[in-house]
């Protein structure tokens, strides 16, 4: 690439994002990693320095009455229909700089192509960096999204932040959100404006880096049911005093449905069905507990997933049947807290075969997979805004510092995306 | 029984149990039930407590070398050779007030009836109140016998405190134990100079209660092989993110484990092999586990009682190969403590004989069973003192405040004790 040919911007795409990542990255650091708290004035920094490199670089960027960062062409920034391309710049505490932030810069570096004159949009399209996806900080997902979308529940508005207590609504308010509007669920953007939701993601599991593929386009956001807390209870004894037949043992109750729980899901594999089952808390209490006491209680969390809401009902029904038949069998009780739903959502099929199309264009195989994790798509999908994913290629998953992609993959990626937007009279 | 005609103490037997049991309860009350730690100031203040009501009585009471209370009728404290009754004052956290402190009791009343002159011992006799049988405060168990002995092995002596990590060998020396002679494994009571042990102690199971027995005479101890801490190392990543087949989840492998250990378990029992499992803590890492995120790992304690120990040797064979096949299998990686191991220990035959013939003297069924719970009394049997153990009926098992022991069976037991110290030609 000849940088001194471009009209505008003297770095190549490569060291741009480098600078972008980086700045960023220093900006928001943490003892581990980063924290970019949704609804921060440390998320409303990040979008304000993007809004200055949009602006150098020769595009139109302003923050939205959600307070995200919406940038366009100038020519295109009063579009009433629009592409749209976003993911969200918040990130969990102590987390990667990668989860949500790379979709937002592949957005930017796409319009920055375009303003270059590298690259003709074949529809006005905009790049939205999203505030609060993740549901570390007040307990729901997607409140930028459900904002937008005039999605977010009053429930949801209402939820506590993870630290000071105070609800969502105080904190939007407080960096200027236009709170009236998401409480009575107006919509800040209407979803028929937005002809297409296309969101660029690191992968959150192994799989593209198992199988040696830069870019995967998504099928579908699997949906999931969760519980927080199940409780076992069951009847302390000495370890040693208590026979066999005298006892109700929570622990070990618990490891017999986990462990059917485990085959059940290990059939349902082999019929091809898609779940994923997690178990991603469990113990006894360590106040009373102790080696040579039988436990009278046990906790656990459950998370099953899958992108068939059939599956789901079925692994409902299971779980209800297991824990009914374990309970008799062996003198226990379980007290299961409220079931927390998420409904799986598919990707349009049109906008899955164009994104496939895209990938085979940049010279890539085609390679489409679900999405285990959630995503903003999920929301555009939900309110009826054709929607498509794309995964990059990250190694020791998401949520963690030690997050790992390779700019070249995501350089992939942004190619895919081109080539999605791109006028195709060109071709 | 006429009060007024006992030239010493002036309450019943029975009134003074339960002023004893009230006010070491009341000294010793924690939020939940009863806390005396094991060589901690609570105990001492329980043993000064003992040694003031002891020498009000009109007994000899003094400290021993290992800072346990020794009581005995006045002429009887320099006998070179004497039936010793025992047990401890220890408790678990947040235990009952029985466990133990009913053995030490009932041998403190036994003595009383001698030294009022209701009772003619045959031999002299000497109670001993000990101090540290529970595991949970150091690691091992029977720590105030393995001292007297000279049984305190090196590492048990270096064991930390769960709460402040310091030695066990620190906090003894704290309260005055002479820790020379402890860690030279140098006997602080010459076992030849015990002629018998004999310990009463609640019952920890349910059997006396669902027999609707009030005493019965102790066979033999179950042994144990104990592991305080196993590590089971999987990979953490996102629940949904993560497919089956690329997992390697500790908790299912642990789930998969347990509920084949259980399995075991019950097909020995079928075989009537005297086995009991106990998994008394379980847990994944409270600071970095969460909902949806596969654990890193888990770890978990192992109780496995028998009284045979080829039983015990079978059940650690077993462990081998599970734990070698799961890891395989599963790709976890477990990463074991060293094995705790206690022997069973057989009670002494003609004491069992005595115990027995004394339970008929005093009009009661004889019933022999073994011991699930361990007991100082398998230190005395290990250092080839010939002992026994009396067990009283108990509901709600033992380690917990909901032990309750009525202080008729206890009487009952005292009259067992009785009889079995008493000079026959009196008969």
């Amino acid at each position: 690439m000849m940088q001194h040919a471009q009209p505008i911007g003297f770095q190549s795409d490569s060291a741009l994002l480098e600078r972008w990542f980086s700045d960023i990255a220093t900006m928001t650091a943490d003892v581990a990693g980063v924290s970019r708290p949704a609804y921060s004035a440390k998320e409303t920094a990040v979008l304000d320095y993007l809004r200055n490199e949009a602006r150098t670089l020769g595009l139109a960027a302003s923050f939205d009455a959600g307070q995200n960062l919406v940038v366009s062409l100038p020519h295109d920034a009063s579009a009433a229909r629009f592409t749209l391309i976003g993911s969200h710049v918040d990130s969990v505490p102590q987390g990667g700089n990668y989860d949500g932030l790379a979709g937002v810069l592949a957005g930017l570096a796409v319009l920055v192509r375009a303003r270059r004159g590298d690259l003709a949009l074949a529809r006005p399209t905009k790049l939205i960096a999203l505030r609060g996806e993740e549901s570390s900080w007040f307990g729901p997902c997607y409140i930028g999204s459900k904002a937008l979308l005039g999605a977010l529940t009053t429930e949801e508005a209402g939820a506590q932040h993870a630290r000071d207590g105070r609800p969502l609504l105080a904190h939007m308010a407080d960096i200027g959100v236009d709170v009236d509007r998401v409480a009575t669920r107006t919509p800040l953007m209407p979803a028929t404006a937005i002809e297409a939701y296309v969101e660029l993601h690191i992968e959150q599991g192994p799989v593209l880096v198992e199988r040696n593929i830069p870019v995967a386009v998504v099928s579908g956001i699997r949906g999931n049911l969760r519980h927080k807390r199940i409780v076992a209870f069951g009847e302390a004894g000495h370890s040693g005093a208590v026979p066999g037949a005298y006892r109700h043992d929570p622990v070990l109750a618990v490891s017999a449905l986990l462990a059917e729980l485990d085959a059940h899901w290990q059939r349902l594999l082999a019929r091809e069905q898609d779940v994923a089952v997690t178990v991603g808390t469990i113990g006894t209490d360590p106040a009373t507990s102790a080696l040579s006491r039988i436990p009278d209680k046990i906790a656990f969390s459950l998370d099953i997933r899958s992108k068939d809401a059939k599956t789901l009902d079925e692994m409902r029904g299971w779980l209800g049947e297991a824990f009914a038949r374990i309970s008799e069998e062996r003198g226990i009780r379980f007290e299961i807290d409220g079931e927390i739903y998420t409904p799986p959502a598919l990707c349009d099929e049109d906008i899955v075969s164009r994104l496939s199309d895209a990938q085979i264009a940049t010279g890539l195989k085609p390679y489409v997979m679900a999405s285990g994790g959630g995503h903003d798509a999920a929301v555009f999908a939900g309110s009826g805004v054709p929607s498509g994913m794309l995964f990059v290629r990250n190694r020791n998953g998401s949520h963690n510092p030690a997050e790992a992609m390779d700019i070249d993959d995501l350089l992939e990626g942004i190619a895919v995306l081109c080539s999605f937007v791109q006028r195709k009279n060109r071709t």
